[in-house]
């Protein structure tokens, strides 16, 4: 049995402890200076405070002081921090953790450089270090919540180093939560991405509905799947310019399905297609900067970019300018549905 | 304006007539043997039966014994059948449309051949009839009910002649009616009938987890979630396999979107997910034979043929053989998630 420490007490990392500690592991978290109620609560309760469900027996917390105790002997270190900690992460934690210690993260998200070009965390990780460690990534459709309550979860393991993937596999793998392994680090971590900006646009329809029969209206479907279909599209088109495996649509395709029932991205889609504006949805969100907003910015600004160096046409990208334009808060009309269709004679 | 004749008073063909009569053709709509109540109810209350929503003002309502004066004059026809109703168009119907008229079909379904080959609906009509007519299809996500209520709807037309479909888009299209084109007539039927088969695999995961929780548990989405992505990976292969374009996937996962939230094909599944036997299943579904389930077994038996005949691999359909297994009726056991799992490391 080995040792896992996850470093950031949120949700996921957190929900990373069930699959462990349900192989046998020993299991230690250890919160971020963010994470102070969240450890003292685990530690008095055994249950995680945001999440609401029961955390294992058998699980070591420690504060953020504490986080050379909670490293030592480490197998594997999870990368609980949002994309937000990103730098934290980098400069409070990796320092820490001795060499050739995998350390697996949660971070959903994409740099976009000032060309348009995207790079993934872990790259990110490994380029800032220089290869002393080996970074590898989490992506798939997979909440929290429902891993914490050992649902069937499919999830793919993305890194660069097949022997280190093989070995977090077999910590982590239960027979509910199922691991695929991928070298290919941009388009799973595109994959997670992209299905931000496109579960607010899926979501619109949501609103758009409820704008025009009140709101709590029976679900309308031709709608949504109409954007579904798009993203599917949108997302595939994605993947081709970055370069990555075709393959990765069915993560992203999955990811937006999960994506669409539920949470805040869900309710900041649903109030943009109602037709508030930006400012006023985020409010209503009590002004919570959301992680998958940046993310979809992110996405949106890389894409017009490469469209402005003529390596991409905005033709192909309308859903996504689309939700472009209402994050940026301009009053961008209705769901442009006629520009989807096509005409395929080829 | 022009005259439009639906053959076949369903609710997908008669749903047909509202973006027909909003752009101001004249419609009639001619009711199968099957169908002499809904012609009755229509033409007394200007509603659908089944359907039961309004149908537009200005509809006339003709039963089989007036079909030639109903498609006299017509520009387009519509058959309005399900696969079921397929032979008994081409006998009783083709023989009695004009040459020239084009033929617009809502019919879903492939055949499949002894060899595990599949041929789409408007191919067969056009061997049969010797290209005495040009027949097209409607494919995409778009439910009867609410294309009725007018709802944004994304639509496919394919057919062989380009011109056809430009002429046929123009009746039709609609400020919520929105019509894609495409040549690729097997790619769009195939995403049609695969959509059958994977929406029975999805809500396998709602009916076990009320297996686990009781029936009308919350729903629970990472194991729904995990079963449309593989659902996604295996649709690329057959559509891959049929040598269809790859941009079809749009349609397939737009239109398993839409159906895995309601009728009869989401309750199979669900049935079957509970681990109700296939018989058992169908009987509490009021033994009424599903188009789906009949869709669903065509798809299943060609692909189980080539693999059989080395075409594919059965290690890429571990979804659709555990959807066939159920049909079949064999105790399939529990839905193979750890079979999805993938390692990609070229």
């Amino acid at each position: 049995m080995s040792i896992i420490t996850i470093v950031g007490a949120g949700m996921m990392g957190s929900a990373m402890s069930i699959p462990a500690r349900d192989n046998g592991h020993t299991v230690r978290i250890v919160g971020t200076h963010l994470d102070r109620e969240i450890i003292t609560h685990a530690r008095a309760r055994s249950e995680h405070l945001t999440m609401k469900r029961t955390l294992p027996d058998g699980v070591a917390y420690y504060q953020i002081e504490d986080l050379e105790t909670a490293l030592a002997g480490a197998d594997a270190v999870i990368c609980g921090v949002s994309s937000f900690g990103v730098d934290w992460f980098l400069d409070a934690v990796i320092p820490h953790i001795p060499g050739g210690v995998p350390v697996l993260s949660v971070t959903k998200g994409l740099f976009d450089h000032a060309d348009g070009t995207l790079s993934a965390f872990p790259d990110y990780y490994t380029e800032k270090t220089g290869g002393r460690l080996s970074f590898s990534a989490i992506g798939g459709p997979c909440t929290s919540y429902e891993l914490a309550e050992r649902r069937h979860s499919a999830v793919v393991f993305c890194g660069h180093d097949p022997a280190v993937l093989r070995k977090l596999k077999a910590m982590f793998a239960t027979d509910y939560y199922h691991v695929s392994l991928s070298a290919d680090v941009l388009g799973v971590e595109c994959a997670v991405a992209m299905k931000n900006a496109y579960a607010l646009g899926v979501t619109l329809a949501v609103g758009a509905a409820e704008k025009e029969k009140g709101v709590g209206c029976p679900p309308v479907y031709n709608p949504q799947a109409a954007l579904f279909g798009q993203s599917v599209r949108e997302m595939a088109a994605i993947l081709r310019y970055v370069g990555a495996g075709a393959d990765n649509i069915v993560y992203g395709a999955g990811d937006l399905y999960v994506t669409v029932f539920g949470g805040r991205t869900r309710k900041l889609g649903t109030l943009l297609g109602r037709g508030m504006p930006f400012a006023e949805a985020m409010e209503e969100l009590s002004g919570v900067t959301l992680e998958s907003v940046v993310i979809a910015g992110r996405l949106v600004g890389a894409v017009s970019k490469a469209i402005k160096a003529g390596k991409l046409s905005k033709k192909e990208f309308p859903l996504l300018m689309h939700v472009g334009s209402l994050l940026r808060g301009e009053a961008a009309g209705g769901i442009p549905f006629e520009r989807f269709t096509t005409a395929q004679f080829s």
